[in-house]
């Protein structure tokens, strides 16, 4: 199907540097506290650093982008809320009035709406950005979830929403009823995970929905046999947000800009990120654990242990705005905190 | 040895009732929403408007105070850090270098530090509330670490810390060296926990240290197996700071403030305010699990489930500090978020 060459990814640089990382170490251990016992804030203070490449991790201006978008295969029943709860999502979203705003306007994140291909028109709006492809994607149970040209449209796209963004943080979140059947179906093939492993109950299916779920996504998964590359499997099994994310998560990591992960959806988006351009998941941070039961595989597949664990399963980037204050948090510790020789404080015992 | 009726505490109100449960829970439930998918922030709101008796939870001019005090059990070698470390940390709180410091910073909230009973005398200092019942407590091995008179200062201190203090949340926080023991002490008796479960390596301890401190622990136990009451073993076991933040709490469960509750050593002393003024712990909300081996049981023992496990064990009050954005993010959900009906959003698939 699609050669990978007509996807050409931007260089990412490699975060590693053993002498970076020793000193952003002996910084954290110099602090006044027992050494370790502030965990995993000094992990990702580390981390931060390493991301930044500095002694001195700073997160200026965060911005949330929500990519919404329809999917094709909903006609198939695999959702417990109808297509149009995208569109009245995306309304809601530009009021104001969603869990995301409440926590971008907390947080002082700045969040704008991406339509990436809802099934409806929308009046301009300050707040909302149109990389529309196309009304909803395809039906994936019958062909492809996009053509090799919405693919590739979808994933550039993506990318011109995060080059030269103002800030140094990017959160992805995303709506799209049907969007966890696409990232179900993204890790099954991409990770080799039984799809009944992938599968949960989205926004809330019942126990026959759930079913009739995994029924449909199987046929889905025979149908696309062969997409095996990581651009065939996008474009087949994937949505338009989903490649919209992916593009702008590549971008944000070739910027070296720090990559706060939300749950199931975005994770799924930053698999097929790394998997098309190696790298992109070293700039990652990930924010919780999803009770959607995929998140856990994914998270293995990433090499991930997110901060919090809240069992949460909105989406929109929610739970990376809810973590979003531990990034703060972690570089105020090892740019503000004194060190033993700055306090005169004894050395542990020997 | 000392009878409980030493000490009259305060009237503690029962924050149940149905109705108002009912109303939270629905409100929450008609947010722009799946069922549930806040998770854990639906039931923190709920929490958090349970203790406020109100359907609008509110946080305003958080407060956090740090207990400071030494231990006449160190003197056995029980801590990985000498005795003057806890004076050394004090001047490094009011000079502002220490992790409590950065995080109340970020978060805006007001700290201050307690003298309860540091074995050092400290020039006066706007930050500091002199408070100190003695210089240290003393030898548990040989006596009871508190006479009654201390001990019941030390409670009516840390109740007039509290009272009347402006803002509606009480993070208490400590610094003493020993104190991880004191808390192991008062689990193992108050809980009938074995002392070799209690037990950490505190600040830093090796293995042949872990043993020594298990050995002394022991003989302290034994030493005071008649003390039962909980106002008797917080005498005989406790500290003069976990004895005021036990204080502390209980007057603050009696003004109806949230108590948000750090790690090992502050659960401790919600264990001993719980069982001197039953109802307390409906106050609570757990900030974190830490990683000390004891406070799994305490955490058991209060029926609490913590919000954050990021492996950490530095006391000061950090843990509670750096959950305090989860509390304002519930308030900000169930103050802020659009319902169905506000959005003009479809209700789920039957």
């Amino acid at each position: 199907m699609l050669p990978l060459t007509t996807f050409t990814p931007p260089t990412i640089a490699n975060i590693e540097n053993n002498d970076l990382r020793q000193q952003l170490q002996q910084i954290i251990d110099l602090k006044t506290k027992p050494l370790g016992a502030l965990g995993r804030l000094e992990t990702l203070a580390l981390q931060l650093g390493m991301i930044q490449g500095t002694l001195t991790p700073h997160i200026h201006q965060p911005q949330i982008r929500v990519f919404a978008a329809d999917h094709g295969l909903t006609q198939h029943g695999t959702s417990a809320y109808p297509s149009a709860v995208t569109a009245q999502m995306v309304y809601n979203f530009l009021q104001g009035g969603a869990a995301i705003n409440v926590l971008a306007r907390q947080h002082n994140i700045e969040l704008k709406v991406v339509d990436a291909g809802v099934d409806t028109d929308f009046e301009p709006h300050p707040q909302l950005l149109n990389y529309k492809v196309r009304h909803g994607s395809r039906d994936a149970l019958t062909e492809p979830s996009m053509t090799e040209a919405e693919c590739l449209a979808a994933l550039k796209n993506g990318m011109k929403v995060v080059e030269n963004l103002t800030g140094n943080l990017l959160i992805v979140g995303e709506m799209g009823i049907g969007n966890t059947s696409a990232a179900s179906l993204l890790l099954a093939r991409l990770g080799d995970v039984p799809i009944a492993d992938c599968i949960g109950r989205g926004t809330g299916l019942d126990d026959a929905g759930l079913q009739h779920k995994t029924d449909i996504l199987t046929q889905v998964l025979q149908r696309h046999s062969e997409a095996q590359s990581p651009l065939d499997v996008l474009a087949a099994l994937g949505g338009l947000e989903i490649a919209m994310m992916a593009g702008a998560l590549i971008q944000a990591a070739s910027e070296r800009r720090i990559l706060l992960i939300d749950g199931f959806i975005a994770s799924s988006a930053l698999l097929v990120a790394e998997r098309l351009t190696p790298g992109v998941a070293q700039y990652a941070i990930f924010a919780h654990h999803s009770v959607e039961p995929g998140h856990a595989h994914l998270l293995k597949l990433l090499n991930a242990e997110p901060l919090l664990n809240m069992g949460m399963r909105l989406g929109e980037g929610s739970g990376a705005a809810l973590a979003y204050p531990l990034l703060q948090s972690a570089c105020a510790i090892i740019n503000e905190m004194a060190s033993f020789s700055d306090a005169g404080i004894s050395e542990q015992n020997s």
